[in-house]
């Protein structure tokens, strides 16, 4: 895919209302994201940028932009706040970054629905919902600064998925609102199923305008950290913990030792080699977690309300925060993103600890999946030497019975998900025929010979 | 156990105050539960009466005649409003019945919690809660009348179960308020885990006076029905829907036909011969419901938020309403109770089916168990014949795999239980000397040859 340069260079003269990015630095910095997470992903995306970044304030300035650039044929790669760790926001093939953070009005929230621009930061919209009794059901560590549009378009889920499974889940997301590329720009409302069609491809088949999601009751969120002396008891404590139906949790994170030895700010709640459990919980569920943790042998060493953690919370110490702060120590490190068996989760914990000590570090997530079984998700660091390496460590992990969800790849269908479902591609057809959105991102979606229309079955979508 | 008949008709004359009961009809009455449920349990117990019932209204009334039979050593049968089935409120031995529904003061709610006195019935909490944005975490299709402490000393859990698993689990009760039966009768506060030891052992231990439960944000409930023509799709809709993360639930019922043709007040919502489906979800949840239960080949017959429902809801088709509903249509009937396999209850479920059809009707109710499993639990309904063939029918379902629960038996060791953990045991010791306690249901407990104390470990109590 070649662009014009010229073409891209005239969108500010053509559209001087809108907010441009054009200095050379600014607009690489926007063209990055957390892909540096991986060496592989370091080295292959580095120098893309794109050639202007452009931050819409109104659904007409979007409309404005992507006009022109359907016009032009020039790519848009719509990006959040490039908190994602697999290039998702990085453009292959420069063009403009449709940078949504400015698109961010809180929109309302009734009967446990809420509904935002895509624009609007995690926190942001819990700040104004959890005075109407509700908040997000999930929040990624990099709650503070990404974007419900981001969260959707590049995200998993988070704290919170340990009660209400993956932001795939039935019942998660009730609509979008999409607006097409073409140069007569199209906005369609999708329900669910079909707005699920959008969901964690990266912003390739459709520009996400608008959310509404179904909501969590806000409650009062005790934060804890439990600690232990043995691998195994602090293991089958945080799975015991997690699949208890009658503690209400928001989050149960496993960090096998040495993992909580990199994380300074928390140094006087971990014992030097301890492994440590990171526990957020509702404040009636606080007993009964601590009995538990008791009877396993773990020392409570942590326990504050959200009033008392004030900004601090240790949210920012799970998912892949854990991968950052333990970076910032430790440069040589990078991670695995790995699938557990629901029905031998722990056991194969406990092997692949064995089998990769000193090499790999356990750091698991429990959650539920899409279908709802307890499960736990790894995000293991490992001692980074080579590529090759990097490639036999995962197979050990297969050889155990544990996906690889492969965060060392850009482009979708080498990713978790594999081989996408045809009507993500079909969308892609009817929403951006001429494949402008984060081109070299969706390996299935092919240029149609004739026009898209006519190819297009339609049926798969209620619109 | 010989009581003197002397004694027990000099309770009133000693404590004219009170609220005794000693018609002989009326006490009859008082001395019944619903194990006419059971055929077996029904030849067992009809004949079975207290001497008297007492209904008191304070603390002090209840300590008044504890110790009055105390002194006198006459049996007490702690009693709610006797919707147990099996037998748990029948007195064996005479003596008094000690009817707690009218120590029914609601106490506080705050940080998701609520306490109460053990007499209130389950209705009246929410009642009371509600208004607070707080709801019982568990309500058993007899909330209207059942009171918290008969769930607790008898019960299992009910709706809500699907979400909080069953009141026994980790964090559901926080507490209990507890009384000896000793002339002087002590007044102790015992904390979960300790609490648990008092769960579901029919009043044999000790008399609870209050409860301190864990309680759940109170949601806009939306009841259906979804109707299918095909047992298999309707049981796996049912299952998946039980377990889906992102859809929050109070009520999921599967009905295989003809039960559901045994419902006459909602025979224009099911066809004749339909399976069902009876659904309680959270108002944001329906719509991920339906597109399930459209996918499944499913309808939904019946759609009604509790307001548009008044005072019919659902509930009251579903747990052993179900039965009780049938059984007035069909006085033959009766039923069981069963514990599936988490990992194959679906297949399990279709197998019975087949195996036994025409003689026994499929009725599961979806639960988290104890330990967060997604399971379901049968409370099927049986044409009885014949005691023995009642027994064959359930080796037939533990050749499945499938664990019976026995509801045709009154005593606690012959139930699911089974053997009682010592503690419990060791708390009828310390809390009841003198074996006062409902007599005849405990097996493992033995009148201490010595003075109980000095048998006693006691270090299995935080009190």
């Amino acid at each position: 895919m070649n662009t014009d340069p010229a073409l891209v260079a005239r969108l500010p003269l053509d559209l001087p209302a809108l907010d441009w990015v054009t200095d050379a630095a600014r607009v690489a910095r926007l063209s990055q994201d957390f892909a540096w997470f991986s060496p592989v992903l370091k080295r292959q995306l580095a120098d893309k940028t794109a050639e202007i970044a452009v931050r819409p304030r109104t659904e007409a300035e979007v409309r404005a932009v992507v006009a022109a650039c359907a016009r032009d044929a020039i790519p848009i790669t719509v990006r959040g706040s490039g908190t994602g760790n697999y290039g998702q926001a990085i453009p292959l093939h420069g063009g403009v970054i449709l940078d949504m953070s400015g698109y961010n009005a809180f929109g309302w929230v009734r009967g446990g629905t809420g509904r935002a621009q895509a624009g609007i930061r995690l926190a942001d919209f819990d700040r104004q919902s959890r005075p109407q009794g509700w908040e997000l059901r999930w929040l990624p560590s990099t709650f503070r600064s990404a974007t419900l549009g981001g969260l959707f378009g590049g995200g998993f889920g988070g704290a919170g998925s340990i009660t209400y499974g993956p932001m795939a889940a039935t019942g998660n997301v009730l609509g979008v609102r999409v607006m097409t590329v073409e140069p007569e720009p199209r906005v369609i409302e999708l329900r669910a199923p079909d707005a699920m069609l959008l969901h964690h491809v990266y912003g390739t088949n459709g520009i996400v305008l608008e959310l509404e999601v179904a909501l969590a009751p806000a409650l009062d969120w005790v934060e804890s950290i439990a600690t232990f002396s043995s691998f195994d008891a602090a293991l089958e404590f945080a799975s015991a913990l997690g699949a208890a139906p009658g503690l209400v949790k928001k989050e149960v994170c496993f960090l096998g030792a040495p993992v909580p030895d990199h994380m300074a700010a928390l140094a006087e709640y971990l014992p030097k080699g301890c492994h440590a459990v990171l526990i957020v919980m509702a404040e009636s569920s606080q007993a009964g977690m601590e009995d538990m943790a008791a009877a396993a042998g773990g020392t409570i060493s942590y326990r504050k309300t959200a009033a008392e953690s004030g900004s601090r919370t240790l949210l920012e110490y799970t998912w892949n925060h854990t991968t950052l702060v333990a970076m910032k120590v430790d440069r040589g490190l990078t991670y695995l993103q790995t699938g557990f068996d629901p029905a031998r989760h722990v056991a194969q914990a406990k092997a692949l600890e064995k089998a990769l000590a000193g090499e790999v570090m356990t750091h698991l997530e429990f959650l539920r999946t899409k279908d709802g079984a307890f499960n736990c998700s790894g995000l293991q660091l490992i001692r980074f030497t080579t590529e090759a390496r990097l490639e036999e460590i995962m197979q050990v992990f297969r050889d155990h019975g544990v996906a690889i969800n492969n965060p060392h790849v850009y482009i979708l269908e080498d990713g978790k998900q594999g081989a996408l479902n045809p009507a993500v591609v079909a969308l892609k057809h009817r929403f951006d025929p001429q494949g402008l959105l984060n081109p070299g991102k969706m390996r299935s979606w092919t240029p149609a010979p004739t026009a898209a229309d006519a190819l297009e079955p339609r049926r798969d979508i209620a619109a």
